[in-house]
């Protein structure tokens, strides 16, 4: 066990210079960058798709999207005519540093205000990569149930916003909003939380207006 | 790349050696043992809950719980009254073979016939460590989406049975079950198939009759 541990610090020391890196170069080209992590199926995609929709009559938007195979989310956000890089991690549960540089030459940094990456779904280990973002991102879904942060607490503790996707199907789910956020605020006291439905589009205008704030912080 | 991909090999080439190593204590004691994976939310305690209020008066139950952290799910289980232990990963995102090795003493194996071990949720680590058990099956779930199978091939081919949970939302999500199913097909043909819901417990006497063939077979 002594061995496998100093090994993962070894990688996560050098995915850490590499973060750096990426972190320096979306700053020259002065991209600001996020990164959505979530369970499979939470609507990272639908979010991103509808974050494009609603944002590009003021900013230049491209995505990054990581699967372990297919392109199938690259593909939606292409269909909206913004540039879209798959990358597939051929097996890998997680985005890190060295895939997200490997796709940084694909994409025209200079022209660009707005970076979406999305993760592969996984509630656990994109956790313990940073990437360089200026932000990461969780999306929790009504359906997975209320308990998520008590079991998944690394990952709930350490992102910069929540989104809550599906509130539309709540009352057909066992889901104590309460809880829920109690759980969230022990580990995150304040974290910026989004309850919406991208298929209805009820409650997306909170997050359009924080993430332009944000934007426009970064940009200033 | 090439020092990491070695070290994950030999990790790998341990666990084997330990799996094998439970699956011999399994068979000693004349115990069935099945691993459900799934991603964060699917229902893999509520299938168990269920399974064991199904099974119990035919065979002796228990079962093992994996989480990051937290005891819901095996306090769920324990509420049944059929032994349960929680093994908290502490970041870990899936249960391996030395970790199911060390929950077994507090097991009374030889007074048990089915052994239920609910992984860590994630669909994508625990499909590369082998545990010792003499099925995998997996837990879909209809909000997760019906392009599962395509982006996460890894988890869907290497399975023994396939549960597609909360059938009873799908009217409320754009789920194509067909698609879903020749995705499955695609990957692993013939693989046993039970859409259900645990909630209104509609589909779930195929899934029992299913398992408890599946113990008889192996009692015999």
């Amino acid at each position: 066990m002594t061995i496998r541990v100093s090994v993962v610090e070894n990688i996560m020391s050098a995915n850490d210079q590499l973060a750096d890196t990426n972190r320096a170069r979306f700053d020259a080209a002065g991209v600001f960058a996020i990164n959505l992590m979530a369970s499979p199926g939470a609507g990272k995609t639908s979010l991103i798709t509808r974050t494009i929709e609603a944002l590009r009559g003021d900013f230049r938007i491209a995505a990054v999207d990581g699967d372990i195979a297919t392109t199938i989310d690259a593909d939606r956000v292409a269909a909206l005519g913004v540039p879209a890089v798959q990358i597939n991690t051929g097996g890998s549960c997680h985005l890190d540093a060295v895939m997200l540089q490997s796709a940084l030459p694909q994409l025209p940094l200079d022209a660009l205000d707005l970076l979406i990456v999305e993760n592969v779904g996984n509630l656990v280990c994109p956790a313990a990569f940073r990437l360089g973002v200026h932000l990461d991102v969780l999306i929790a879904s009504v359906p997975e149930g209320d308990d998520k942060p008590y079991k998944y607490p690394t990952m709930y503790r350490g992102v910069d916003a929540l989104v809550l996707n599906k509130m539309d199907v709540l009352p057909a789910f066992d889901f104590n909003v309460d809880y829920f956020h109690r759980g969230v605020e022990a580990l995150n006291p304040g974290l910026a939380f989004f309850p919406l439905s991208c298929k209805t589009g009820a409650g997306m205008d909170a997050w359009f207006a924080w993430l332009r704030e944000q934007i426009a912080a970064y940009q200033s």
